[in-house]
């Protein structure tokens, strides 16, 4: 089957270097192009990268040659692990010349045009590309994923929220300190200790699950009327970010209705059509002392979502912890799930893969 | 200066460690005794004792022999660091031998007629004692110690409930391993990871502040109206229990207020008559990454709170960090703190230290 | 294909749970049997046991119910995960009903008629066997693996003992926790520490090799005249030991040779029949700070060898540092490799497997 | 009394506030200028710096005015925390400026006629300053501390060295993260994780012992003929570096002996007279399972060096474990403790201390 070629950017940091493990053997996507800074642009993907994952450099692409970060790529789409700083610039320029851009950085996160997308969530958000394509008179579009501690709790809330609705939620994380990638997190401030801090966080847990948990309406995003409260922390895990969650619903509701709802949980029906979507998406543990990093953060090869604990709130209605694998499932993983999700639905016209033309779901 | 002397119980465990170097060199209290389990009675201490704190087993005690613990020790108050499985029945023949018991174990926490005392918060309740003695027909009697998680979050909710008034709060504690003793948590479960379950402990956080901060009248404590939420957590830090808390206010109140009432707090003046009272017993930190455990946690000797990040909470009132030394504040240090206070106020007689009669404060 | 039936002996530990994971979907084994203490015996697997790998209890043995370990059992061959206390008898139980038990215990290591086997070191030792039968009198036979420590060093030690001669070596291990089995080290220990002390390792590291490089000869191991030092230590390391070694050689040779030398090691022929070898069995990796246990310790499936840093000993000939997973090369893969190699030199009759008969490697 | 004032170059890094931090309250010293880069000059230095000990920047420094690193101080001497690429030349400056420079950067450590110096091991060695200033034409002079991996094990193997001759030492170490300054090493590359390659350390474990163990001798120092073969690492340990040492010595000697010399080891008188010494400056442990960095680096508050484990070596003639605070011993207080030594030899003038002036050794 021919596949479509994809192209990283910046490609040799630790975000990157994800992107790169989970193409290799990608059944629709192939890497074509990999891109770096000027310390590396120009010399083989093997020699620039201080590879961070277990094993070695896969030897697909480790003699290829580094690319400058430039909208000239001969690839069908892109991946950006671009810094904050860079992104807006550089995914603007390739949106214009006709890419579509699956970002992680933060940018456009909250861009009114652009979808802030986690396809077992709000797979109906990409309508907003025609609209975005327009406004901007963009050939390409770019699609976002949102920050990885929002994505380690959106799911389980966007299912109370469809289903006993959700008014507002106290937000405890605990995160790893992969989040804050190579070399990020000093070991003299991590080892033995917990940092109450991690800039900007709390703010994009207060707003991100807002715009995710919307309404597309008008060409817009109606954000959900949902209030959050958000607490996050560094801890001297590797990978994985957990979350305390209490959580005051719509309605009266009892435990075993909240559990039930959570394991019988069925994700939207396109995403049984994508290769990557893990199966369950949502694992829910009954054991009182899960879901945990170590044990959980691979479920579903770092895809799914692990639930336990859930219990009735003193305070608010409901309370539970929930994580998700912050590298995989909130970054790399999650945008190349994303990019599967566009090419089912046709924003990225792929050959070999039957599109689904009706409407992806009702609002 | 004549000095008491004190007996440990379980004075070869982790809190029984604790105890001893405290109390090498109080100016209060004096060393009489060290009990132990049938494999320790009898032998040196130093030979007895797998010693976990810095350095060495303190000279002084080195070669002091372990007895059996029981009522017959020649000391004038108790210190137990007992197990729970042994406390319930030991510490109440020790009461019934005339000896004061200040206990650090859980049976007694919740009992009407035990003053679950921390000198900054709640040292009225010490009027509880000649009820105790009554009922139970004991000359001595029984104080307990708050657990240590509690302990870290119960000072800043007691400043907020006396001045704003408090309603509720959303806990998620982040505790560190020497809470569960020695040997306590496996390394294979805890590096690398987090382990969102303590037995008992969120039922501990959330009944045990109600009582603290509860109100002495007509022989009882009235619980304080107020509703936890707890989520406890153990992660690798080796000590220092931090709280994650969102606290819903009787009053409309600014964060500038509250961090105000913080800074300024004074606690009971009885406190500053007292050799190990820390000075102050409450740090507001104004850094946005603070309090950590590694830099907070030896704050006043190990027997400070630390507090910060105060903010408003969108969906309560207002938010917070805090943490205190679990097995410092939390457990040992805190004992002996609860004893100074009990000789102070004359409930253990002391003859070099001068009583103050009157009430020791409003309740 | 038909499958040999295997039991696993102390299935719920640790090791245990590894054999398990390894032997789901093995090509030639399948699980017939789990056994485990009073505790967790007429219990289903997947209930008894602490599983502390990633993920969950597989489903094939989930509700296996989980037998008493005596030798009655419907297996053909038997891994032994039991502890050393008990070993000794219920193996030697086993080997005399008839089963042919691959143990990773310690006391017949050294047994002058056990074959101390790793199939990349000395398959020729099995020849041990015929002579163990007959002076025993047993129908089965024990065949042992070597101490996870022994494990991480002795290939090394072995290419160059060949190449080169062999005359001493000063060895210091960073050994991570898993090899104490769970619980294992306390976190109180070990978290920002080390401890220069595992009970016998160093005595082990010290024999273990001289028997494993030895010579059969006359149905007997001449052990090789190498002289080794070691010094042995915990590090907070998970899985995964290291080993820094110097060694004197038979003769002057330059790092250039040695390096060579083990970059083009080929193993024993017969390896390359074995479904679970790795390949290559061991990495040289020529970065200067290779091998790291996080990076290197899942290479060929955590079956493989990592040498890396050859270089010039100021004192002795040639240092080095090498690394290979305790767990799995050094204890529960590692003893299913040694059945594969029994399969395949037909001491182990396999229906569907067709044997080498000649001499398996000249001595 | 009246004390020198001092000053501290580089004063905002992780070693400058650990000589802030052993300053304050020293009873000879007090400190009277603090510099900075661009970044932190002319700002209070409790602003500039990310302070990254336990509590607060001390109150008596807090509001201080970080100042320029240039010599024109108004200080009675110098310590110097500078990186290696500024100390070469800034240095000398001081130096030629007529400071008494104490420096912990590498550039002088080995150059002839500075001292390298550990007033235990060798204080004759400040012999070399006169020479020094002659052949420099400096006013003031430089002496330098080891390094601090060097300074863990060059006690031990110099009190061999005296009484049974020492002729090589195989090392192998373990080190803290804190050796590698701050933010230093990311936590990505050492949480669950040892990293066996430290810049340039094995070449300065196998030079810097053997002039620090050298004669001084007609204005220069014979460096010791002992070779040294050294495999460094890093370990997830936040302070303390730890070295296991195997060494053939000159003479036969049994373990007893060895062990007797290490513990009725009496340092050089001179050492008596200075403040900061520990007493014992060698503590021998007998249990098995020590030293370890957490229980023993802070053993003479920081200052002493702990050993143990001394056992026949199978290879050469004795090995043992020996651990030393490498930012305490190995860095800030080791410079302090020179200072105080400079000051009892008359090379630093102090009006209150009296000197001590005939030879301080022999050699």
């Amino acid at each position: 089957m021919k596949k479509l070629k994809v192209g990283i950017l910046a490609a040799t940091g630790s975000v990157g270097q994800r992107f790169v493990e989970h193409l290799i053997d990608h059944p629709w996507f192939e890497i074509g192009a990999l891109t770096g800074s000027s310390r590396t642009a120009g010399r083989p993907y093997g020699e620039g990268v201080h590879w961070l994952l277990d094993g070695d450099v896969p030897a697909e692409v480790a003699d290829m040659i580094v690319q400058s970060t430039k909208p000239n790529l001969d690839v069908d789409l892109i991946f950006s692990a671009l810094p904050t700083s860079e992104a807006l610039e550089t995914e603007a320029a390739f949106a214009a010349a006709g890419y579509p851009v699956l970002t992680n950085a933060s940018p456009y996160r909250m861009h009114d045009q652009v979808p802030l997308l986690i396809p077992e969530v709000n797979p109906q958000h990409t309508q907003l590309i025609p609209h975005q394509q327009e406004v901007q008179g963009w050939d390409g579009f770019i699609v976002a994923n949102a920050n990885c501690s929002t994505t380690s709790i959106v799911l389980p809330l966007k299912i109370l929220q469809d289903i006993f609705g959700l008014q507002s939620a106290v937000v405890t994380t605990m995160q790893a300190i992969s989040g804050a990638g190579y070399p990020g997190v000093s070991s003299m401030d991590i080892i033995d200790n917990i940092v109450p801090y991690i800039k900007n966080e709390d703010k994009k847990l207060e707003s991100e699950p807002r715009k995710i948990m919307g309404k597309f309406s008008g060409g817009l995003i109606d954000f959900a009327p949902v209030k959050i409260s958000a607490q996050a922390n560094r801890v001297p895990v590797i990978d994985g970010h957990m979350g305390s969650v209490s959580a005051k619903l719509g309605q009266k509701v009892s435990v075993e209705e909240v559990i039930d709802c959570l394991e019988h949980w069925q994700g939207p029906e396109i995403l049984r059509e994508l290769p990557t979507t893990p199966k369950p998406a949502l694992i829910y543990r009954w054991e009182p002392d899960r879901p945990q990093p170590k044990l959980d953060r691979m479920a579903g090869h770092g895809l799914a979502w692990t639930v336990g604990k859930v219990r009735e709130c003193p305070v608010l209605d409901i309370r539970f912890m929930c994580i998700a694998h912050n590298t995989l499932r909130g970054a790399a993983s999650g945008s190349v799930l994303n990019a599967e999700l566009l090419v089912k639905q046709g924003y990225i016209p792929h050959p070999a893969v039957k599109t689904i033309k009706k409407p992806v779901a009702a609002d």
